[in-house]
């Protein structure tokens, strides 16, 4: 058992280590729980994260790492138990280095996915990791939650992007990896162990990131599709044809843009009549190529594959239509979900889940479904809303059966229920439900291992 | 302290899972070692693998992994101590299953690397790991040991082309993680924990694998450069024009090529007199591309950094090229190294750590230098020969000097004394030497968290 954090243990540290708790470092994002915690340790360097993780392991008491408030899951919330100390790296937010020729950035973990993104501009060269959030998000919490995004098509997700990790352990010891090699056989692959553990083995407090050259070109369309499978068979043609430039490949519903006429109507939508579905197909071309041909010429080659497109003529254009997609999982939030499920599955499995997945809820109720997301990667938001004039509050009784029933079809179909968001607090109890008991007895030694007191984000990933 | 496996061991197993140990199974492809092995276990499904970890761990008996056999740190080989049970997956060495449609491919762990090309290839796609002894190795042992090769600039290496695994663990527990997803953030990545663990952690039975579409067309060409820098500046302009679509660029010194002629005549050299720098540099294409017209105008665009060069016109000419490069390793073994270092450094320490390098030797003694491979990468396969007459025998007593000379210049420079290769049992020392101590903490932790007995590949990465 932790004990809680204190006036005597908050003693032990230096006061400027500390700043009280606000509102913003103990809310959910989507509202649903509040943390708790007794201060906010804010160090400057790797020496003074060391230190406070020292006073945390001698007293046995939590310790909360926050990013940018931005999880999904509960991660970085505490809602119960000895009250923790929050640790956030504000004050560590430094882009260390870039090395253009190298296509090597270092950062320190509190460095916002946004400044990280125009310092590798700034160098004529692009940091490809790019979600919502990342006005806010951190690159620790980004790494820390193996955050996705809409070009994991094309670069993978954080993990991809990573080359070493500064970070430390629950005893205060401090993992020198910031290396800017592409190949390291050296080892164990702690990297790779602390990202997306969730602040639950380490602490990441700067990370060695991969750069890529810009594209020569970019452009991108909405191309509007029959059907998923349709949208599927789209993407192998494109990816047949354009030779690992395609970088983001996105399903969108037409309730989507149903929420978004709705809630947000000052963005612009493209298509006078919301078609059923649409994919925003976004490409990073060669030099001497044209965007705009490209996806004529793919256009074309689709045949019965598309419906009808719109091919963004500038980058302002190709700008708006990426604000589009953007702005949905907002409009969600203002229509307010019942139930959000962040899943992923084999490509070839998700018509056939989507044809189950309908039937298998209104058998619950009505809803109104907004599925979308990353179609390339397989990864669906599947979100079940409120029908008109409702609330979800009028659906809290549903809720779990709503989760299940989408939950349980993609554990038949072989997929994931956390495709990029992780499994904080919110999805511990679907982890030892739908994971494989052999992977998580695994996970306990290795966590007993590393962290054997438990105070590292103690209930997250693994139940305390 | 670990018990032989004698006799009364084996006679728990039934007979027909067992072979007896051959020379091929504890020969070490550089003739540096001898294994040894009361048997070889040749299970033919994952629960026989179970059932023969069981027994070990029962027994308190080493179980030493074999794949192809081609590792060259010794992974694979025990000189000393107890005597262990050798495990072959060579009866586990089907393809599973092919979903084209997904890009992914289920291979048992036994299947031979070109196997698993070959199927790729059937379903007109590409499995992109390729090296020099593809032809027999086997993808666990590839895995186990995060194998590179001449694709990792593109394509990443064997860890980045793994969707999930089936492994057995120490006390016999299945792992069960051959999804087919391209995200999936549920719970510790226990995937790349391991991969690249080469045997210590857990046997991989069976792999998720990552196909690529096949490029619409692919071009080589060999350009002569001034030195490595102009290749990297080369490297960088490539990429710049090329968005991704750069899928090999080697790194080739005159004397690889003179090693190929005076062993390997019959391999076809590109210029009459062997240049001093070439870089190989191969393109997977788009559709409608062509890649001589692309190759020639990156030889225009080069200017001085390109000296000359030879541009592939057929299919059969890039396959030559090919032929070239992969023939340089087994020039080298039939001259002779004293040293071989598989390093990596950061891209743009390369020039210096060359030109410190070459005359720090030059201090111990004369030798002949070959130092080529995945630039790239900052992959350098840097291997030190006697001078014409002279053997690798005459230097025996410089070799460890030789091997510090290198490895200390590399860490200097802040690179790696393993890129590519692994640790197995010959890089032990130079892991405790040159890592960091808090990472080997760590592994420690992690190897006896997974293993307590320490049965698995007893004494490689980690000392028993």
């Amino acid at each position: 058992m932790l004990n809680a954090a204190d006036a005597t243990f908050l003693a032990t540290l230096p006061e400027a280590l500390l700043r009280p708790v606000t509102p913003a470092d103990v809310e959910d994002p989507r509202g649903r729980w509040l943390g708790q915690g007794a201060a906010v340790a804010v160090p400057r360097d790797v020496q003074q994260v060391a230190q406070i993780l020292r006073a945390c392991a001698a007293a046995r008491v939590g310790l909360v790492p926050l990013g940018g408030g931005t999880g999904l899951v509960g991660g970085q919330i505490l809602p119960a138990g000895p009250v923790p100390l929050l640790l956030s790296l504000e004050r560590m937010a430094a882009i260390r280095a870039v090395y253009p020729d190298e296509n090597v950035l270092i950062a320190e973990g509190g460095a916002v996915l946004a400044d990280v993104q125009a310092a590798a501009e700034a160098a004529d060269r692009l940091f490809p990791l790019s979600l919502a959030s990342q006005g806010s998000c951190r690159i620790a919490g980004n790494l820390a939650t193996n955050a996705g995004g809409v070009n994991v098509l094309r670069y993978g997700n954080a993990r991809d992007l990573c080359l070493g990790l500064e970070a430390v352990l629950a005893d205060g010891t401090v993992l020198q990896g910031l290396k800017r090699l592409r190949k390291d056989n050296t080892g164990y692959d702690l990297r790779n162990l602390l990202i997306g553990s969730e602040g639950t083995l380490g602490v990441i407090t700067a990370a060695s990131l991969k750069l890529v050259p810009r594209p020569a070109a970019e452009g991108a369309a909405f191309f509007v599709v029959p059907d998923p499978e349709a949208a599927l068979r789209l993407l192998a043609l494109a990816q047949a044809r354009l030779a690992g430039m395609v970088s983001g490949f996105e399903l969108i519903h037409r309730q989507g843009l149903d929420f978004l006429s709705e809630t947000l109507p000052q963005v612009r939508q493209p298509f006078a009549h919301p078609p059923e579905w649409v994919v925003l197909i976004d490409l990073g071309l060669a030099s001497g190529m044209d965007p705009a041909d490209t996806l004529a010429d793919l256009y074309a080659a689709a045949g019965d594959l598309v419906l009808d497109g719109v091919i963004a003529q500038s980058t302002a254009q190709r700008a708006a239509f990426w604000a589009l997609r953007e702005n949905i999982p907002q409009a969600n939030r203002r229509i307010g979900a019942i139930s959000s499920h962040d899943i992923a599955l084999p490509l070839g499995a998700i018509p056939a889940f989507l044809a189950a997945v309908g039937p298998a809820l209104a058998r619950i109720g009505s809803f109104r479904i907004n599925c979308f997301g990353h179609l390339g990667d397989g990864n669906l938001h599947y979100n079940v809303f409120p029908m008109p004039g409702r609330s979800r509050k009028d659906h809290e009784a549903e809720r779990e059966a709503i989760k299940t029933c989408v939950h349980d079809l993609v554990d038949h179909f072989d997929g994931s229920v956390s495709a990029e968001h992780g499994i904080g607090r919110l999805k511990v109890g679907d982890l030892e439900h739908y994971g494989d008991p052999a992977k998580l007895a695994a996970m306990r030694a290795i966590k007993a291992a590393l962290d054997p007191q438990g105070i590292l984000n103690p209930g997250a990933v693994l139940r305390a």
